[in-house]
């Protein structure tokens, strides 16, 4: 959504409040696959062969540690380790989550400013039907998403603080932008850090959220079934609902059009546009939609 | 040493007890070089060219932790990466680091056991005229031991316990042998550790240590010039002076045969042979001088 948004506005205009939820410290070292992702996506770093991690990846390490009998099943690049290595180093050394991702973005050739949402520690974990509660990584990477959740709970949500500079940039932008991401599980921790929603329900009139489904279901991900398993209803009328109290547009992709009915009842504009955004031509189309429409 | 002795010992009766005095948490891994090198020497997995580091070691990860602008000045191979990803990540699950070092033997291929002398935190320091106090590997690796030491200092000496098995394996060896390392930053650590130095005193009749000095010189590393700044003769008189209560048998090189007045005063024994263990002759023959000698 940023890269595509990027298209038609400045980097220096653009700003990107990240999901920390999914963090995980693993053989030590503090991994943030949210940041991480957009910003060797905006860097033009990411593989496009495989859909994640980095270009000209290689896999020395983690064919070692495989080998040593260690755990391997989160797989990490060497060049995506380094990341990691510098990270965990500079928090060590008394550095900020902030000030460590504005030097990583910097460093990388990453455009675009990006803040996690706090620097607490926040985890998003999953109360699942057979394994108990696991944690973001095991519940989507181990398991495949492919397990029965009975709850999805934001740990430390209540002890976090929003990182410097969050507040005042949701209060000022022109516009606020929720990507087409699980409302459950990548948009939802954003909204538990104290401060964060009631900050968007001021600004409620320009804030713009993408729907995450296309013809009812994701693209990818498994949105659509934990949604459902969690009792609300698989539609953009589903997500918007999530959403009621802060956001004023919701933006439908076209083959949704005809379902676009139940908005006014959530005091909300419905635009209906191409949302799927690997096609160039509708993400300079929807970004057009959510900057202006 | 132990190379050495397994050429005329079972590796089941080989125990080596290892300093932990060099280990070092960084970018958030436990890195223990020590038991490290000792580890991939014993499995053939050691690189002789470069005379560290492991065989067929690339550098993708520190290659690119470099072009980030992070801490790249201790290296750190591939493969070495690994075995830290490992021991950090079992010793956050509540492993042992004697566990996790026998795990690491056993999957190295590393045919004798290895304890570390403790697991307890412990660290050698400097104290140096010009740049404060440093650890060991700041000393060692990134001032290449070439700055002037006033003071060496065990730091977590006093609060360190002795790793289950260390006392007892001190008590019923049938020989026990301190290898030719540095004794006042290599040898001292272990020596530090509360009860080592009182096992050993209980056994001196069978302890045996190597002399460090070949013709009155390191054959490689500081030994001598710290010996002299720190106000030790620069000798192997001098060497076993630090020993004098611990030490029963004393092996110095032929090269230094001459020199070997002086430790009747300590009440030790002096034996002569080629120390030189580059050469495989002369390793095994004192092999045969310090299991049997």
């Amino acid at each position: 959504m940023l890269k595509a948004l990027n298209t038609i506005v400045p980097s220096e205009e653009l700003l990107g409040i990240v999901n920390t939820g999914d963090d995980l410290t693993m053989h030590g070292l503090r991994i943030c696959p949210d940041l991480d992702t957009i910003m060797y996506t905006l860097a033009g770093l990411n593989n496009e062969e495989t859909g994640w991690g980095l270009t000209g990846e290689t896999w020395r390490v983690m064919a070692e540690l495989d080998r040593l009998g260690g755990d391997a099943w989160f797989q990490l690049g060497d060049r995506d380790l380094a990341t990691h290595l510098y990270r965990t180093s500079r928090l060590a050394k008394g550095a900020t989550l902030s000030e460590v991702t504005h030097e990583l973005t910097e460093r990388l050739g990453c455009p675009i400013r990006l803040l996690p949402v706090t620097e607490d520690p926040l985890a998003t974990l999953f109360e699942t039907a057979d394994y108990g509660t696991v944690s973001f990584q095991e519940y989507f990477v181990r398991h495949h998403h492919d397990i029965t959740v009975r709850d999805v709970i934001i740990e430390g949500a209540l002890d976090a603080q929003p990182s410097p500079g969050v507040l005042d940039a949701i209060a000022s932008a022109e516009r606020i932008v929720i990507s087409p991401s699980n409302p459950l599980i990548s948009i939802a921790p954003l909204l538990a850090v104290p401060g964060v929603r009631e900050a968007l329900k001021a600004r409620r009139g320009d804030v713009v959220a993408v729907s995450p489904l296309i013809g009812g279901k994701a693209l990818k991900g498994p949105a659509d079934r934990l949604l459902r398993e969690l009792g609300h209803e698989v539609s953009p009328l589903g997500i918007a609902a999530l959403y009621a109290d802060i956001v004023g547009t919701f933006v439908i992709d076209t083959i949704d059009a005809n379902a676009a009915t139940g908005f006014d009842a959530l005091d909300m504009r419905v635009l209906a546009t191409g949302t799927l955004m690997s096609d160039p031509e509708q993400a300079a189309t929807l970004a057009q939609v959510v900057r202006h429409g």
